[in-house]
């Protein structure tokens, strides 16, 4: 038997959680320690063929197009090894194979995350620790690996240093970001994946309108999440089964659809965003911010609802000048409270937060035949609210939240000829090693 | 503006529903008419360079290695176009784009098939139409392209019919069959997938011992469905979000996660598969089949279920000479039900029943820090109808639910060599056109 490596770390000491623990880092003796992802490690390849920026944002086909920048990072992990060396390569597709668990058992999670270009013309993404962290539950959540958070973050840095200078030229734009993992491998079977990849690309946003948004409320036989399920993390699962009655809400003419939940029809989301309200409490007459819990793990813990209620907290506890002071509250409330906030003329604003299309305020909710709307006057809280986080995002407020990213930008390889003919090279001499390559060589020579 | 062409069809005659009506087939007036899954159309390109088989079974490393077989077949579908022509072709990776929709929305769904080597010889699969009915039941429930069923069949059984003669050779034997649908597409953005992709792969499938299964209850913040969700469809979403739970059993010296729903602790399934108990009911005193009813869509509509519970009320419902007839109930039971009957002594049997590991009798079940054992007599029921469905399975009992596919086999393309000079020089063509093309032949060809 071999003696142990330098790579073979010994953990028994640190296991005191005992025989049952099956934590990633209760390693047995003697196992291999798995590579960390590792930032410092990354390859850089740029592209030789940049994509088409598109200047015009009301063309950005977004939903319609891919609208991806030139470069993505990728990289693969390993039950065995663990995180190999992060690559930055020109954007492109993935080979998986059919049998890949992402594939069949939605082992998959993301994040949504926007980087801005300031009005000083610094480059901003906002609270992304919230992301990377939110990240790694989700992770966890389905069985994909761990990594760190801030690792991950790192990554989504340099990918914005890179693609950030050619595709957010524009002071006051912004460039959409998603982190995925996925869950790879050439092996079928419902089990943990042995083999996964993580994966960060950019791509063009359209510019919002301020529209308000039409919901219908969901039906009883449609449930978007449940407690002891996973509607708390930014898992695949949580999407494509809401598709269809996303569908049938936007034939019937409504924007998204407001998901409620159990018999009592407590609201919880709309389409993917949080969702809230602002009424006056019947009892207390009080002007109140309402939002659902977190604490049944049903609603995702959105940065945007996060960012609202701190600085609701913050700023709107107490009145000042115009603007009326509220109490923020984090409750469970149902569609009936709405029913009779909006009959006793107590439901002043509603509005769907979330970082793909920030703060839209509600102007309308369907729910068994009615519709109800709330009092909606100008100078809302959600635009106010919308107004000061803008602001912190595209840098006319400095703020902790909004984290400045250094940029570099690329050169198109100059040396691109010659890298061609070197890689063209490489191709033939692969090519070379086929019985067949002489015969096939000597057709097309002969083809003037 | 155009005339209409002949690929229109006006259907306004046939819209009888409404305009809120959003299926498939309303098409308004000018819509192009989408083609249909047509196995006739079917393009066949056989493979050059054959997998190896493995005649071992028990070296067939199932969930570890990729145990596919020579050929799969793949259908793409577009929103504009319908489905295009199937392809039967080698084996071999998907090329998707990173911002496809299954990678990041969880929208697939598969079925889990297998294909019997009879005793007689010939290849049976079994009930072909309730899995091909349950695709579309799946595919429905997630916003992917609906299709014939009978077209789904007709494709699984040319596929065996290819691949049959080699990689099934032996009697009593079984392949897996795994057709598959995902949403792809190159754009990114929560909706209904605008290309989609249908495929079929099979796998060897390792011999299952009668090994009898240790169960673990889940606890209460891990549910795998909910009423209203998506339990009843076999969409990966079901799936990723379990695996956490089945590490946690594995690790823990037990075999599956027993899923409990809702605070009464109903029992509903066992890992992946439908679960059945056999007790003596406490009041009537007589034997009773149980298991968790369909109408809550709670739990999946697995075809070994349905069979077992067809083939338990039609040949056990009296007594057979040693055998004792039984009651066939499909009810919602507890955890605490089956606690009482382990204690009062009438707890006879528990098995879990689904196509990947047939029928397996379940020897213990952990719950809260006890432990219940069924009494699991030597002949027991779940070793009866074991026997009565791989009878009809391998042929032995004539029986309608196994149907016969007659198979062909298939050559390795005998034109291999001359194909692949023909390939090359295609490809040599192409990097002909290359301007770097030149300097790069010189470059090798100097190299000697």
């Amino acid at each position: 038997m071999a003696p142990p490596s330098a790579d073979l770390i010994p953990t028994a000491g640190n296991n005191c959680t005992g025989a049952n623990d099956v934590t990633e880092s209760a390693a047995p003796i003697g196992t291999p320690k798995l590579a960390e992802l590792d930032p410092s490690k990354l390859k850089v390849t740029t592209t030789k063929t940049p994509r088409q920026f598109q200047a015009d944002s009301s063309k950005i086909e977004w939903g319609k197009a891919d609208v991806s920048t030139d470069h993505w990072i990728t990289a693969k992990w390993s039950e065995t090894a663990g995180w190999a060396a992060p690559e930055l390569k020109p954007y492109g597709p993935i080979d998986l194979w059919p049998t890949a668990s992402c594939l069949h058992y939605a082992t998959e999670c993301f994040e949504g995350m926007k980087a801005y270009r300031g009005f000083d013309g610094s480059l901003r993404i906002f609270r992304p620790t919230k992301n990377s962290a939110r990240m790694l539950v989700s992770t966890n959540r389905i069985a994909l690996p761990s990594f760190s958070p801030s690792a991950l973050e790192e990554l989504i840095k340099i990918l914005l240093a890179t693609d950030g200078p050619k595709w957010l030229p524009e002071r006051g734009s912004f460039l959409y970001i998603r982190p995925t993992m996925i869950g790879t491998g050439g092996a079928l079977g419902v089990h943990k994946p042995r083999e996964a990849m993580l994966f960060i690309i950019l791509g063009q946003f359209p510019v919002l309108y301020g529209k308000s948004l039409k919901l219908l409320a969901s039906r009883e036989d449609s449930i978007r999440a449940w407690p002891g399920g996973f509607g708390f993390a930014k898992v695949g699962a949580n999407y494509g089964p809401s598709l269809m009655a996303q569908k049938e809400a936007q034939a019937r003419g409504y924007d998204q659809i407001l998901w409620l939940f159990d018999k009592s029809c407590q609201v919880t989301e709309a389409g993917a965003s949080n969702f809230f309200v602002v009424w006056k409490n019947k009892d207390t007459g009080r002007i109140e911010l309402v939002t659902a819990p977190l604490d049944d793990k049903v609603i995702l813990d959105g940065v945007t609802r996060r960012s609202v209620l701190e600085l609701a907290k913050d700023r709107l506890a107490v009145s000042n000048g115009e603007i009326q002071g509220l109490d923020v509250v984090e409750r469970k409330y149902t569609m009936m409270d709405l029913i009779d906030a909006a009959k006793e003329d107590r439901l002043l604003e509603a509005f769907a937060a979330g970082t793909a299309f920030f703060i839209a305020s509600v102007s309308k909710i369907h729910f068994r035949g009615e519709d109800i709307s709330p009092k909606q006057t100008n100078g809302t809280y959600a635009g106010i609210l919308r107004g000061w986080l803008k602001a912190i995002m595209f840098g006319e407020e400095p703020h902790e939240w909004a984290v400045v990213v250094p940029e570099t930008g690329f050169e198109v390889d100059a040396s691109a000829a010659e890298k061609e003919i070197n890689e063209m090279a490489e191709t033939l001499r692969r090519m070379k090693t086929n019985p067949a390559f002489a015969a096939a060589l000597q057709k097309v020579q002969a083809e003037i």
